[in-house]
């Protein structure tokens, strides 16, 4: 018995094109996101890796991402789940702020820390900034769990409860199990799939719009270390690019 | 203590603007069945009518109702619940049969008795014919239960075990509950909250795209009968135009 589990990173975002740091604001897929969702579905589609359930973040990326791959794939109608433990890793104060300026103001080695060290988070956001999430009904019960900033330590914590009560039991019936999420929500489920160190997790960038697919054996440990790009080359040219983003 | 059912019918799809009889064939929406989806949203927004959860049919024209309506209302992110009990009606042997030739073919009486009648189904769709479900995996589970042809009554039948198993214990939780489905599954609706008659239910119209809201009391009772539409002018007008539909 193996298991099927395809992960999704979000095609490109309004200000993934703007170069601002978005984080936990909601913000919609770009044209070019949209096109990355459907190149996905078709890819899920050709290779006939169809998904029974999907799982995804609270954010709008995330969603409509598999919305528009799933419809493309004709899996539109499979159940859906979702939860903020897959959202990105939230930002704190840099949310919103525009990655050039913010490398300019405090340096190469600030900004590297803040964006790839594993457990240095950003400020906090303040409360009642412009983007911040106050009062956003979709977080109204998270209570002392709603983050103002995250490392990606802090996104694997929230994270790891997720996988293990909601998506390990869609896995172990038998499922072909979608999710679909962001950059870093995603680095958890990997980081925890194929045991990644905590220095070598923050350099693995994966890539938007190309489903990932993981093989899983019966203690739902992968097949295939990494897993699979259904389009292996696009997959690499495109990890090389995310790499260089804010550069 | 009240609650709020909203009812949203699909926007036009690529066969209503055909003027093909569709039933269970999973066709797309049109590019007019997207922006009434987007007006639909707009009215909820602007409203305040903010569904807490959306139970869809699995059928693609309900599903993408129910993302783009959610998606501008800015509740892209409510759980979500899919049935079969909300398709649209199975229109047996005439799906994908062109509305006008068929009213040719059988004349006045036969066509009106197909689509209008309480208790008499179009004949049965054959098995494996090019519009039939079969082998669909979405109804793989559906057994004994899966129709080959519905009348109304049937898809009154088959409705309502999903409204009590499924749509009262969320409204009776307290949520805003948005239905976004078809023309006869939302009759099915009407007639069970309004005890609308057999004959009567027939010749209700819902117009598309606009939702429809419902203040229930604590027995599930309308406390308006036939609810309320958030552009009750606009909505008058459409329905004229459903009744009209294949004429």
């Amino acid at each position: 018995m193996t298991y099927t589990l395809v992960l999704l990173r979000h095609g490109e975002s309004e200000w993934n094109a703007l170069n601002l740091f978005t984080g936990w604001v909601d913000v919609s897929l770009s044209e070019k996101g949209r096109a990355e969702a459907a190149h996905g579905g078709e890819l899920l589609a050709s290779s006939g890796v169809l998904p029974d359930v999907v799982h995804t973040s609270l954010l709008r990326r995330a969603i409509n991402t598999a919305n528009i791959a799933l419809d493309v794939a004709d899996r539109h109608w499979i159940p859906v789940k979702r939860s903020w433990r897959l959202n990105e890793r939230h930002y704190g104060a840099l949310q919103g702020k525009d990655k050039k300026a913010t490398l300019e103001e405090f340096g190469e080695q600030q900004f590297m820390t803040w964006r790839r060290s594993f457990d240095v988070p950003p400020p906090p956001i303040e409360f009642g900034s412009q983007y911040s999430q106050d009062g956003d009904p979709r977080y109204a019960d998270l209570g002392d769990d709603m983050p103002r900033t995250e490392c990606l330590k802090d996104v694997i914590a929230r994270f790891l409860p997720y996988w293990n009560e909601s998506i390990v039991p869609d896995l172990k019936s038998g499922k072909t199990v979608l999710v679909a999420a962001h950059g870093n929500s995603l680095r958890a489920v990997v980081k925890h799939l194929d045991g990644i160190s905590d220095d070598d997790i923050v350099g693995l960038n994966i890539p938007t719009g190309m489903p990932l697919v993981y093989q899983l054996d019966e203690d739902l440990k992968p097949i295939t270390p990494g897993g699979e790009y259904l389009d292996p080359e696009a997959a690499k040219a495109a990890a090389e690019a995310v790499a260089n983003q804010g550069r």
